[in-house]
């Protein structure tokens, strides 16, 4: 094999299929970056047996072949290169020499046979969404989903297709949340469980750019996201996702309308009181257009009062802060929502038109004072 | 005690007292930073024993007194409030408000008593050095030092005045680095040994500013470094720094000029086939206008030429990369001359003022082919 490719292509390339290296794994292949040409083209592959990415990149095949490298090695090799145009060339005994300028320098390969390829799936109807989109979703719900082994469904998020809304969901058991998004086109009712770690390592390679598109296809056992050169194959969580729509309520006694980013600052200011290990609620006082947040822990007690816009009951509530400020990091809206119904029931931050709706479980507390 | 000031005052302040609180100490009142309001104005200090740092910061006192805070609970206390005044009070009991706006934070805080106020030093005579370049000559020089419990001197670096030359040397037993700076005044000939931690912290609190000075004071037992509003005292090493003088040689069979950033650059590309702990050395193999580098590893092997200008016999000679890298590093100059005897010699690396002189010990090695 041998292949003459500029460095930043080559980078680029590593940079997306290296998301599918397994960081710890007994099997050396699978720490290897497949560079396949056998198709006419120059492919990049890496496969952790549980999501797979393959993505083609420019250059010029010299002489046909196959080669697997190790993925950290040959990218740190590339990277220290000059910004020029790069050979790489092997030869039967898996010799490979990378040469750039006046560098060059040979390591040994692993048989490409050894390696395992990405699964073939049958790719029929693709739903259409843009990189963007896609790459805010994720961010947007990822953080609840749980690594919890007893409930593995926890460890994925649901993609619920119903003609043109995308409702995307994830909970814990502490907490729920959800997006909705409206496609351009509309689509057959499906629904799939994706593994959170394919979706983070998805949103590292999507580009941002809401003029680019993502084709989704899904499958028995496989979702397959195509974009740019590129093909991310994951297995699913198979099984039947929680009733989410009997965990959520419309009803409230309360509903209070607040600056995102003044409470955000607020319940983060509370817990820089709170040791690591140290379980202390933030408790909400609501009273008439004011909310009083109170927090006691072992090094000291934090006091703080919020102007708000309230309809309904006062109320007294527990949280942990964390919860909440891993929903206000998420959500762009300049005020917000936030509707109670009682100090044990969940409450809720949503938009009128239920864009987003994350649902927080309250926590007990002792009242001081 | 009762204090106002400005959020990024106190930032500041903590900021620069911070560096000598003592990341692990037995001792809880080192932890802290002790705000005294005694003396009519604001000071802030903090003391590792070894190294003490004392500044003072804008504010109105309200009430005069003294309170010791922890210092990593004060400082990100203070780093999450809105950016405005804050009020900082204790009462009798070492309970201590600091409020902010609608913000309120109790917290409990120590006796001043119990701290540690810095040495009392008799201040004659200062050397004067703007803040820049003690930045700079202690970046130029800090790498080595030698941990080594053994020589108690290595973990310190040589200032020696002579006239209005500074120099400042360091050593680790595998190499020296020298820099010499011219001064603005002349000073009688005086030399102090110190700490290369009092060093590093220093720097990190130094303007970077041509234009402020540091007054520097040396005594029997500590150098204390004044710039700004302030003071930053340290103990000394004491005893007899080594003969560096002797070390150093003009002797020499090759001179070699060379592009510094082709050098960098090649050498630290050669690193990346070394595994940690593997002890590599990479060849120099000096010919007619040109260097052969070659590094021959657990991975596999690198070779690069570059064209350089040459006067003097052909040598090959073997280093270890890291040592070489880390002089490369601090030098400013476009293009460098090192100077060899033979493979078994110190190479200098040296301009022709000697305003820096580095000298690096070879290592053995195999040749190969």
């Amino acid at each position: 094999m041998k292949i003459v490719c500029s460095k930043s292509d080559l980078i680029e390339g590593l940079n997306i299929v290296s998301k599918a290296v397994p960081s710890k794994t007994t099997m050396s292949i699978l720490e290897c970056i497949l560079i396949d040409c056998t198709k006419g083209d120059i492919r990049f592959l890496a496969n952790d047996m549980d999501l797979g990415i393959e993505t083609i990149i420019s250059g010029t095949i010299k002489e046909k072949g196959v080669i697997a490298l190790d993925a950290g090695l040959f990218f740190n090799i590339i990277r220290g290169l000059p910004d020029s145009e790069v050979t790489i060339e092997c030869d039967g005994e898996l010799n490979t020499l990378i040469s750039c300028e006046n560098t060059a320098m040979n390591i040994i390969g692993k048989n490409g046979d050894e390696f395992s390829y990405l699964p073939t799936v049958e790719k029929n109807n693709p739903v259409i969404i843009s990189q963007l989109t896609l790459k805010e979703v994720i961010r947007q719900t990822i953080f609840s989903i749980s690594d919890n082994d007893v409930n593995k469904m926890m460890a994925g998020e649901l993609f619920e297709i119903n003609g043109d809304n995308l409702r995307v969901a994830s909970l814990d058991g502490h907490r729920i949340s959800i997006r909705n998004i409206k496609m351009k086109n509309s689509y057959n009712s499906n629904k799939v469980i994706i593994p959170g770690k394919t979706l983070n390592e998805l949103s590292k390679i999507l580009s941002g750019n809401d003029e680019d598109d993502v084709y989704i296809y899904i499958s028995d056992k496989h979702v397959i996201f195509e974009f740019d050169n590129t093909t991310v194959v994951s297995r699913i969580i198979e099984g039947e996702y929680f009733k989410i729509d009997q965990m959520l309520s419309d009803n409230y006694e309360t509903k209070i309308s607040i600056n995102k980013k003044m409470l955000l600052d607020c319940i983060s200011r509370a817990t820089i009181l709170i040791k690591e290990g140290d379980k202390r609620p933030i408790i909400l006082n609501v009273g008439d257009n004011n909310i009083k947040f109170h927090c006691n822990t072992t090094v000291g007690d934090f006091n703080e009062n919020i102007s708000v816009e309230k309809e309904g009951k006062d109320q007294m509530i527990g949280f942990n802060p964390k919860f909440l400020i891993d929903v206000l990091k998420v959500i762009d809206d300049e005020n917000i929502n936030i509707y109670l119904l009682n100090p044990k029931s969940p409450c809720f931050i949503k938009d009128e038109e239920k864009n987003y709706i994350y649902l927080v479980l309250p926590v007990n507390f002792t009242t001081v004072g």
